[in-house]
């Protein structure tokens, strides 16, 4: 089903929520100005919705096939990639000095939206060679950074990431993939990568000339766990010294995953080293792997909440076409008995809605969200804290709301919603992934209540939530929650113990993340009534209510949970909870 | 993956929640005393697990197909079906006029609980077949009776349901299916049907020797809307005078669904009268069909609620078993750093113990729905119209919860929850039909807020929540709920307008049915402090004090969305909506 790139709303987000404007009166975001911010947000909304989003389906239909470990994709993905890389939109925020564009993580963002929104397992490929281009910038040597940099930049070539092993999942540490040091030879100063990487996103494909893997694996006699992991860069086809492309890599596709969802995109089983000749090159210091992984991680992970919008208004979209289409039954006490269009009746247009406030509740912290993390770019110490203790709000709790607007979605549909012709279906299936990948949401919760909640000794979390507290003055409701807020991240950082936090750290997690995305659609909400998006005025005004009114006391409820403590859970042993 | 039944649990709540001793006391019911009941639940319990189980997996992958007009299951599905009738499970609350055995619906829905947790799929072959004997039970002829009844209830026969057009969902007023009398020849006094049927479930296969349809058409003439229905049998093979088959009916399945989950369900188009030759009989009184329809569809309403305890027993115990076996990280906090079982991390634990809550929840208000009913079929007035209350909270809550414990079950599952090969994805997706189909959640929403909320003056929905406050003296959160329950029930029956108690209609519907189950597990617990099943008093424990203490705060989070109204919905423009 076709779709429009809301626009409007993305703007509306870009100047209250991330601030745009503010950002652009520094010198290195000079470039962000006004009427390049919307020739951005409207070109990639076009580009996206007229390019990518047709080939949502039949992505899904025939999926990605391994043959003879080549991966196949369905008809117009190659050129759907090379329009993108061609148009210029994979260089938008990559460094200046590698032909990027420089521009605010904001706009990557944005481009990103508008990418998973036509097309979601799709926009997988662009969203993990950000990270490679990333992991680079900040941790590559100078040499690496001009050998690989322009052509990730470009899009000529994409980028992965390898952590997962078989044993080795959230506990990254466990893995067991090696490097040995290579001393002479053509190959000498590099490394002999050999493991098993599994889960490993757009591993293999044929879209564009190269795919750079980012391989965490361990140096010999490196120390156990997490302390002990060393990043490599590992080049499907290795690159000569003038930049073209030499033999290929002792590297290969082994097996792809049978998924519940986002079938486009293929989830490769890796290899490296079968014939003992991967060959691969060190980013950043020996054992500091993580860490390099974590530049990545942690704006992969904003851009994963990004999928819980991305799908949220995909399906939105959906179920009101649906709605507006679908006529059956009179209005409830109507005179005329007459049958209407099923948005007319009550709870329909409860579901519409909330799909709605939760699709734009997610917006608004998204790019929140992202505006901080660009301040902290800018050198802003306040700001990057704050984008910390940000990052898994929009991401457990973004991905929570599109898993909620896509099974929306199906139920608007009624039996045609379980149909899989329908594409209702699909949505929901695809957004099934974003609360288990770049950490699960579980885990979120628990770098909130553990790393985050500890941040500058409490005073990161406690200044957001005071902030929240004082611009919710006139709102009851986002009071009264920001202030439960307070009182479990106290009782948090006093009584509780370890265990007590990663109890009530899902519960509280969400309380503070709908806290915060309610205060973001206030604010959207005065911009409005100040003159701000006239067109969006009467919509917007629907869609925050019922975030406020609604959506933010069912947060309240969590508190109990927040805080009934860790005991309860393990007052029954192991054995008795198998039964 | 291989489970086995909660046996236990089932025993408890037919116990304390239905009540089968007091049951056991009528005369009709007389067979069901203790021994015959443990019987059954342990029979069941133990054929399924051990015949249907182990088809869910393959029934999934491959599907029913159809091909030249027959429809085709897997290998061992037609084994599965025969011996489930040769063992007599379907005859289990059949009329013992017509060789059922006549015990309290309790125990079909005990029936259909282990057959659906085996194999959710399969089951709606018996569970339909349940709602055709109910329908001739109630409202057929003595001679339709005797020539239908005695193969359906062995399950020699099986039943189906036909009430949706294309046009014609929801709104079943609307159906255009017709029926013509015939007044000569070999089919006097019967009809001739004509009309397309969606969505029919097991409207075509091989298991059964003859397939009963139950057609809602209209009479020439009759009036426009549900006044003007009627109900037919329609057999595809007719039956001869002997009880003998004769030649094949004018009607077939033009296609089959290709659907999000339940695959090895075979979802029919269903053709009627393509020649001219469909011929049926009429049950009951002309026009009257809807009526009659409802009579199968009150508990068949149940039983998808009940669909929702299954998919919720079946994912919890696969997560556990995953938990319990994959290791990964340290405890949090732990000093020797050693990797441990993720069933040993307290957000893991709490998951599993909100997958325990959920799923024993629903179990509990799933039986002592079944209880009211057949106190109900006992003649005691009060305990039907409780029944009444109590279908569409256990239809649309339950099948709820069935969603949320089955995407905890993916959850924990991690990145293998969202490869199809594990399992756990095919529970979530055959969860989502439930709260589709036998009318969607909002209408059942609709029907507790209207029809419901006015029985007996609303005495009837009062007397529950009364019930539930005096029941939950002890319990300050559940007591307080029941308090907002009767706050909301009575606001809806003064000051609301239909409008906003539709609008209100969902959390409402919620906030009754949690508070209802949070009951009943009190009722459990009691009895278990009283001695009642001590292998159980521990995990029972753990599991009611999490429903008590966690998810009953949350319902109370719900009330603003009940009382916010409905003309918030409407501020906004169907066009403005639509953006």
């Amino acid at each position: 089903m076709p779709y429009t790139a809301a626009t409007q709303d993305q703007l509306l987000a870009i100047r209250v929520n991330a601030g745009i404007e503010e950002l652009a009166q520094s010198e290195k975001f000079a470039a962000a100005e006004p009427d390049m911010v919307e020739a951005i947000v409207e070109g990639i909304g076009q580009f996206a919705a007229g390019e990518w989003a047709p080939l949502n389906r039949q992505g899904d239909l025939e999926g990605a096939k391994l043959e003879n470990g080549v991966v196949r994709l369905p008809d117009g993905f190659a050129q759907g990639y090379h329009a993108y890389v061609e148009q210029g939109w994979n260089a938008i925020s990559g460094p200046t000095e590698f032909g990027g564009q420089g521009l605010p993580f904001t706009l990557s963002c944005n481009v990103l939206e508008n990418l998973g929104t036509a097309n979601m397992a799709f926009n997988l490929l662009p969203m993990l060679s950000v990270g490679a281009i990333e992991a680079l910038e900040h941790h590559g040597s100078k040499e690496l950074q001009d050998k690989y940099l322009p052509k990730l930049v470009s899009g000529e070539w994409s980028g992965t990431m390898n952590l997962t092993e078989p044993q080795a999942g959230s506990d990254v540490g466990a893995l067991r993939s090696t490097a040995v040091p290579i001393e002479d030879g053509e190959h000498a100063g590099k490394y002999r990568i050999k493991g098993q990487k599994i889960y490993i996103t757009w591993g293999e494909h044929e879209l564009s000339g190269n795919i750079i893997h980012l391989v965490l694996a361990r140096l010999p006699d490196a120390p156990e766990g997490t302390r002990g992991i060393s990043l490599f860069i590992v080049p499907k086809y290795h690159v000569k010294a003038d930049g073209s492309l030499g033999s290929r890599n002792d590297l290969r596709c082994v097996s792809i995953e049978h998924k519940l969802g986002i079938n486009a995109s293929p989830t490769c089983v890796m290899s490296y080293g079968d014939n003992d000749d991967c060959i691969g090159e060190l980013v950043g210091a020996p054992n500091r792997g993580l860490a390099a992984m974590f530049t990545m991680m942690n704006n992969a992970r904003i851009n994963v909440g990004n999928q819980g919008v991305q799908i949220g208004e995909r399906a939105t979209q959906q179920a009101l076409e649906y709605a507006r289409d679908r006529v059956q039954s009179a209005r409830a006490g109507s005179p005329d008995r007459a049958p209407v269009a099923i948005i007319e009746h009550p709870d329909v247009r409860r579901m519409l809605l909330r799909m709605k406030a939760l699709t734009e509740g997610a917006r608004a912290l998204l790019y929140y969200t992202a505006g901080q993390v660009d301040r902290g770019t800018l050198g802003n110490a306040e700001a990057a804290a704050r984008g910390e203790v940000l990052t898994p709000l929009i991401k457990a709790w973004g991905t929570d709301a599109g898993i909620e607007v896509a099974s929306l979605g199906v139920q608007i549909h009624g039996g045609m919603g379980f149909i899989e012709e329908t594409g209702a279906a699909q949505h929901w299936r695809d957004s099934r992934i974003a609360p288990i990948y770049e950490g699960t949401n579980g885990i979120q919760a628990a770098d909130l209540v553990t790393r985050k909640l500890g941040m500058e000794d409490g005073q990161a979390m406690m200044a957001l939530i005071a902030d929240i507290a004082s611009g919710a003055a006139k709102e009851p409701a986002l009071h009264a929650l920001a202030g439960e807020c307070a009182t479990i991240a106290e009782w948090m950082r006093s009584e509780a113990s370890l265990d007590d936090r990663l109890a009530g750290s899902v519960p509280f997690c969400t309380m503070l993340a709908v806290a915060t995305a309610g205060w973001q659609l206030a604010l959207q909400l005065r911009a409005i009534e100040a003159g701000a998006a006239p067109a969006l005025a009467t919509a917007k005004k629907a869609s925050v209510r019922f975030f406020l009114d609604r959506i933010v006391p069912e947060a309240i409820g969590l508190r109990a949970g927040a805080m009934a403590g860790g005991s309860g859970l393990y007052e029954i042993s192991t054995e008795q909870l198998l039964g």
